[in-house]
């Protein structure tokens, strides 16, 4: 018999946002790991530190490069993809002993979740479940009481590093937009929100539901830096009742 | 001292996927708000029922009309602006009497939510929270075990009310979608799909994560019948490593 694979959604970082189901199953999991930089805990791991059982196998996946070598290098693919395959290894092993591995995803673990690299590796193989989370974009549009989208509006979710033109085309195309992997693009974003006349209706939000959260309206913010953790909200719903 | 507002996200439907957070609001609030059918009592009453006080008081916000007349018509945007306009009324005057009103939201109450509706008639009048919730379509490509969406991928979630053509255009622009609103619009859906060669990749999920979940691939699903609570999901992440 091998254990179970579950893909633990833990939020987008308030502790409370966790489901009653991801607690339950992390105070049954016999691992829990969770992908991490060296030398940093990771978000996900404190957000269900208080649950985690004294007896629990922590299994840390350490990313190998972050932002030391460009993204579009034949490098920085190999070595990545090196890393979910070693990392899948790791879990399997563990899987193999009986063992239940619970994986910790900040957020909703299948949407842009590193999650999803074990999950294509593994879940033929093995008994899976994924517990949906909240992800971080509600928590963003929730802290900010921001109605994001109503009736028939679209809404587009649209990563920060796509190129200019056509981040602005698509905003234009869409009654409401969540922009997401702000980090060093937020300059980028501002120009192409301006450039359809929809910088005044977008906020910015930092660290959402977290203890140092930050929002103000995008137009208001003074400077382009942006953590990770960031995100622009463009809501819809102009013919709100 | 008037009382909080709370827009409370129940989550897609398991009752396990409530947050902790919701729980806890649960069994302070003085008032539990629920949008629902007459002689129905709605979905995210039956989540929360294990969470209510005995001594909460309830207060069942019961949808004038529902598809008897056409949303087009002009007599239908009165009928349903007047409702919430009596629905804002009638939370307000607990809110007056210092009591603090849940309003329960099936999903996330920012996202597509009736809550919204209130929120904007209230939150400016009264100190207001937002809970997250885990939001359907979450629930659903959770239970389905389906990558949504990773890395550059565009996410577009789009209502199936749109036109034919239109809707074809959005599916053929977006590396993965979402289309809400299915019900009577399945025909239409699967015609939009099929005409931009991606009807092979959708997923068809009825009432994701409750008892009586359906997932099938939409071109074995043999006739166009969906319920309300039904999605259909086209993923992304073609170049998955």
């Amino acid at each position: 018999m091998t254990g179970r694979l579950i893909g633990l959604g833990t939020g987008p970082g308030d502790p409370e946002l966790l489901t009653l189901k991801a607690v339950r199953v992390l105070r049954q999991a016999d691992v829990v790991a969770h992908f991490a930089k060296r030398g940093n805990e990771g978000n996900a791991r404190a957000i269900v530190a208080a649950h985690l059982r004294d007896d629990v196998i922590e299994l840390p996946l350490y990313y190998p490069v972050t932002t030391e070598i460009n993204r579009a290098e034949a490098t920085y693919s190999r070595c990545i993809e090196h890393f979910f395959e070693e990392s899948a290894a790791s879990v399997a092993s563990h899987l193999d002993e009986g063992r239940t591995v619970a994986v910790l995803s900040e957020g909703d673990p299948l949407f842009y979740g590193s999650y999803m690299h074990l999950h294509v590796r593994l879940a033929a193989r093995y008994p899976t479940e994924v517990i949906a989370g909240v992800s971080a974009m509600s928590g963003c549009w929730s802290a900010a009481g921001l109605p994001i989208a109503q009736g028939d509006d679209v809404l587009s979710i649209l990563p920060g590093t796509l190129e200019e033109a056509a981040l602005a085309e698509r905003i234009a195309r869409a009654e409401a937009c969540v922009i997401m992997k702000v980090g060093r693009n937020l300059a980028k974003i501002r120009r192409a929100l301006a450039a359809v006349g929809r910088l005044g209706q977008a906020t910015y939000v930092e660290r959402g539901t977290m203890a140092d959260m930050k929002i103000v309206r995008l137009a208001d913010k003074s400077d382009d830096a942006a953590p990770y953790f960031s995100l622009v909200l463009v809501p819809g719903w102009s013919g709100q009742p």
